[in-house]
């Protein structure tokens, strides 16, 4: 059990991985959506421009805003442990002697386990915490941290996509580069993103690749359909 | 320590308010964003009805195979464990008692309880899964169908805010009913969303609807600065 409350560079990493490789996959479909309908990249580059700022912030804001709220409700959690334990101490030990019964340990060692953790209130509340409630201490700067890393890696991730159309005023034609340089970038992502997410890398990468194609075949599809109705 | 194994149909409405309340964030700002630089409707519809597409499979798309991975990750870890008890069933012993090391019993209690959980297999290996990698068992069916109703949810959150665009051809009108039917619906389904997760639902409907107002403010000066230059 080790419950690491350090920042570790890691983690940057791996939302940076993971704000990029999402922030290629719905800009590019949006972009290749719009260019099966329209033939200036300007219009796609308003719209992808504002895809991603409005998804940046739903993202980064909205995490941010869970984090703080996440980190309260702890906060209250554990004000009414303490209270808990104060006011029905019995009921409390009952409770920590349950958790045991369901991995089949005697009742007689139940007992034993439910006073021995009364005797250090901070460890018991700590134990009521994590296996009664299954609440891990937020780390409030964790958050908020990684919501802005997560949002700004999206924009980086966004513009990608978004770059040839920047070029090329033509926007079928841009497509094709948009296609050419996010397929080889979704796969790089989606193969770091697996890496540091501790899932397959390849099998990873291949997923990250093809929820991106398909994203960006329908958008194009629904948006020609839509074009010529 | 209950851990539910079956479907609640709460879960099911869990889902649907969150892909409501986040469908209509981004599709809202991205529909703003574009009515401040085209006077036509057909394209915020087009962009909007791309974007819809795009959004929901990457979530859907995206939150299933996320589900799979998570279920693979969790049996190949239970089979490590399985064998783990078999090969080296000291050291797995000594990882218990580590567990409640953690928690200020004494050696004397840590030896007694690693004896007896080791009596049971199941039980045993089912504690190391829980308390030493942490990892629910999870439910694969229950990843599915709700990655399916997240996406679906999504595209009716979406419609929402592109509704007026379909009707009124001036972008610039479109843009007023849009805010005006969309503001309330952030609300209603923030204030929801906040409920089913267990948040304060008057202060959570408030931030749902400052994110979307920011996100949508945000996407408008962004396209209408692009615009101009």
């Amino acid at each position: 059990m080790h419950h690491e409350q350090h920042l570790k560079s890691s983690d940057t990493i791996r939302d940076i991985v993971i704000g990029m490789s999402d922030g290629l996959t719905v800009p590019f479909a949006l972009a290749a959506g719009l260019s099966g309908a329209v033939n200036s990249s300007g219009i796609v580059v308003t719209a992808g421009i504002a895809e991603i700022v409005a998804g940046s912030i739903a993202m980064g804001l909205g995490g941010f805003l869970a984090g703080r709220t996440e980190s309260d409700h702890y906060t209250s959690e554990l004000k009414r442990e303490y209270e808990e334990i104060e006011r029905v101490p019995e009921q409390e030990k009952q409770e920590v002697r349950e958790v045991f019964a369901d991995f089949g340990l005697s009742e007689h060692l139940q007992h034993q386990i439910a006073d021995e953790m009364a005797k250090d209130k901070d460890k018991w509340v700590d134990f009521m915490m994590r296996y009664e409630l299954g609440l891990e201490k937020p780390l409030a700067n964790r958050a908020t941290q990684s919501a802005i890393t997560i949002g700004v890696s999206y924009i980086v991730g966004g513009i990608i996509p978004l770059s040839p159309y920047f070029f090329e005023h033509d926007s079928q034609t841009a497509l094709y580069y948009s296609c050419g340089i996010t397929m080889v970038c979704l796969f790089v992502f989606g193969y770091f993103k697996s890496k540091v997410t501790g899932q397959p890398a390849f099998l990873g990468a291949v997923k990250v690749l093809f929820i991106g194609a398909l994203a960006a075949a329908a958008a194009f599809i629904m948006a020609k359909l839509i074009n010529a109705a």
